[in-house]
C-alpha cells in the first residue's frame, strides 16, 4: 500500500540483497522511520522490540533473520543457534515459530555452502506468499463491500478494531485487504477506526495506514461503536483474528466480542478476515479452550504520545496504587460471526462442517 | 467517603461560613488539592474549568455560587447577573440550571437584606438533600449486593463504567453508593473499573475514590468487560445515568450500551442507579429521541498524565491528519436493564407503567 504517495511494503530486501529493511512501527504514527537489518541479531531485536508486529510480518521477519544468519555462518550449529535465538524473541508468537521452522526444515538437509542462497530465496517466497494470500482475502472481501454499495448506492461505512492492516503483514493486510481492494475499484467507503486500548493499534497504526493510502476514516474510542450501529452509521464490521476454532469461534484483540454483540443487536454483518492456516482444528469452544494472555499492567497504566515540544513522553493515567488487569484477547462465539473471509473464499454462518468442507482439513 | 483515612465531601462550607471549599478534580488522580471558593466568580470558574463535575455536584456548586454572590450584592440586578453567569458556565448541564433556578425562586421574593442568610442556608439544604438521596440509593442497592453474597458466599464482583461515585455528588455517589453501603456492612466485594475513554473518569476518578476508601478494585480497559463476563468474573454491573426516559431507556456515558449487551449475553444483571428526578417523563424512545452531544476531538486525540519527571504532560496519540468523532453518551434500551435503583426503591424490568406507578409522576 502507499506511504507518502509511494508503494510500500513492511519488509523488503535491499537492492544488493545484503540486508532487509523494515518500518520501525514503534515510531508510528508520529514518525516514519525505516531500519536496516543486516544480521540475525538485528532481526531478533526488531521482533523483540516490536519494531515489527502482526503475526504474518513477524513470521517473515524471522525467515529473513535465518537467511541473514546463513550469510555469515551456515553450519548446523549456527543454524540451530539462530533458530533458537529468533524463537526466543517472542515466545508465544505462532507465526514466528512457523517461519523459523519452515526455514529450518528447508535448510537442514542442504549442504552448508548451498544454505545462504537457498535461505534468501525461501524468505522471499514466504513474503510473497503472504502478499498473495492477503490479496485473495481482499478480493473475496471486496465482493461483500461491493454488494452493500450496489444495494445502498451510498458510501459504505465499515468499522474495524485493532490493526489487521498491511502493517501487520507484508502488504494488503487481512481485515483491511477488502478495503484496499474496494478503494482500487473506486467504491466509496469510510472506515470507523476503533482506538483499541490499551495498545492503541487502531489510533496509531490503522489510522496512519488508512490516511497514508488516502482512505477516508474517522478515529473513535472503543466505547463508541454500539452507538454508531444503533444510528445506522455502520454497514459492516471487518476484523482480523489470531486464532479461529474448528467451529468458527474467533479469538481476536480484546473488545472484539463487544462489537460483535452490538452488530448482532443492530442487524449489522460482522466479518472476520483470516488466512486459512489461522484455523486451529484442535479446538472447538473458543471461550473455554483458548487461554487468554494477560499482558503487562503498564500497557493500561501508562500511555505514550507526542507532546507539543515534539518529544515523545510516557505518562501515567491511573492512581499509583490501583491494581490493573490486562487481558490481551477475547473470543467471539461463532453464532455472532456473519462470515469468515479467507483466501479461498467466504464461509457464511461458519460451523465445523462448513469449515471442514471449505478447507478439507484433517 | 474517605480520603487519606478521613471523611470527606466534595464541597463543604468553611468553618466561618464565609466561603466553600472543593476538591480540584482536574488534579486527580495525581494530586489531592482543595480549592477555596470565595465568590460567585470562583464558583463559576470551578464549574467551567471542571474542577467540579458530575451533575449533582455541579448543581450544588452553583447553589453555593448564588449564595456567595448574595454575600456581596443582594439586589435584584445582582441576583439576575449571578444566576445568568453561573448558567453560562456549562450551558448543557441540567442540574446546573436546576440548582440556580431553585435558588432564584427562593430568593427573588425575599427582601434584599434577607437574601444572604437564606441563600447560604438553602445551598446547605440542597447539598444535604443530595447526600440523603444518594444514601437511600446506596441502601436499596446494597440489598441487591447482599442477595448475591448470600447466594454465592464469595466476593461479589461488580463492574462499573465512568464515575458515578461520591466525586460526582456531594457524598456517596449514585452507582457507587450501593458499593459503599455494602462495604459498611463488611460484605466482601471487588470492583472492576472501566477506564472510560476518552476522558478516563474511571481510571482517574473511580479508581482513586475506591482506593482512598479502601475498596478492592481493578482498573481495566473498556474493551475487557465482555471477556470478564464470559468467564464468570462479574456478578453484577452498576452504572449511573444522565437521563432515563419514561419507559426506562438509559442515557449514560458512551460505552454503557456495550456493557449492557455483554451482561445480557452472559446472564449478568445490569443495574442503573439514579435519583428519581433523572427520569425525563417527556421522552419514550431514548435511542431516537435523546440528542447525543458530540464533544471536542482533542479528548480523543490527546491524553494527559504524569510523567516520570513528576510533571503532567498532554500528548497526542493519533496521526495529526486523522479525523476524530467523539460522541459523549449512548442509550441502553430498557430491555437490557435488569432494574433501576432509586432513592425510593428498586424498579425491576422497568417500563413506563412501572415507573409511573413507582414515582406517581405526571
Amino acid at each position: 500500500m502507499k506511504v507518502n504517495g509511494q508503494p510500500q511494503r513492511t519488509i523488503w530486501p535491499t537492492a544488493d540483497n545484503t540486508a532487509v529493511e523494515i518500518i520501525d512501527q514503534t515510531k508510528l504514527p508520529h514518525e516514519f522511520v525505516t531500519v536496516r537489518l543486516e544480521s540475525m541479531r538485528d532481526a531478533e531485536r526488531a521482533i523483540r522490540d516490536m519494531q515489527v508486529r502482526g503475526a504474518p510480518l513477524i513470521g517473515v521477519t524471522a525467515a529473513y533473520g535465518v537467511a541473514l544468519s546463513m550469510r555469515h555462518h551456515a553450519s548446523d550449529a549456527a543454524l540451530r543457534a539462530s533458530c533458537d535465538m529468533l524463537l526466543a524473541a517472542r515466545p508465544t508468537a505462532v507465526n514466528l515459530r512457523w517461519g523459523v521452522e519452515r526455514m529450518r526444515a528447508l535448510l537442514a538437509p542442504l549442504a552448508v555452502e548451498q544454505r545462504a542462497d537457498a535461505a534468501w530465496h525461501q524468505a522471499a517466497v514466504i513474503a510473497e506468499e503472504d502478499v498473495q494470500i492477503n490479496r485473495a482475502i481482499g478480493l473475496h472481501g471486496c465482493d461483500l463491500i461491493r454488494a452493500i454499495y450496489q444495494r445502498t448506492k451510498s458510501t459504505v461505512n465499515i468499522l474495524t478494531h485493532c490493526n489487521a492492516g498491511w502493517l501487520a503483514t507484508v502488504d494488503w493486510g487481512t481485515a483491511l485487504a477488502p478495503i484496499y481492494a474496494a478503494i482500487a475499484e473506486n467504491i466509496p467507503l469510510h472506515v470507523w477506526v476503533d482506538e483499541t486500548r490499551p495498545r492503541n493499534q487502531g489510533a496509531s497504526l490503522t489510522a496512519w495506514e488508512l490516511g497514508q493510502h488516502g482512505v477516508a476514516h474517522t478515529v473513535i474510542v472503543d466505547n463508541a461503536g454500539g452507538h454508531l450501529m444503533q444510528h445506522g452509521l455502520v454497514d459492516m464490521v471487518i476484523v482480523g483474528t489470531d486464532r479461529v476454532t474448528a467451529r468458527g469461534d474467533v479469538c481476536n484483540k480484546i473488545g472484539t466480542y463487544l462489537k460483535a454483540l452490538a452488530a448482532r443487536d443492530n442487524g449489522v454483518p460482522f466479518y472476520v478476515a483470516l488466512p486459512s492456516p489461522t484455523i486451529d482444528w484442535t479446538l472447538q469452544d473458543g471461550v473455554q479452550e483458548i487461554p487468554i494472555e494477560e499482558r503487562a499492567a503498564a500497557e493500561v497504566t501508562h500511555i505514550s504520545g507526542l507532546a507539543d515540544d515534539g518529544k515523545i513522553y510516557t505518562v501515567r493515567v491511573t492512581p499509583p496504587d490501583s491494581p490493573v488487569a490486562n487481558y490481551g484477547f477475547d473470543v467471539t462465539p461463532a453464532r455472532l460471526v456473519t462470515a469468515l473471509i479467507t483466501e479461498r473464499g467466504v464461509v457464511h454462518a461458519p460451523d465445523e462442517a462448513k469449515l471442514r468442507a471449505a478447507f478439507a482439513a484433517s
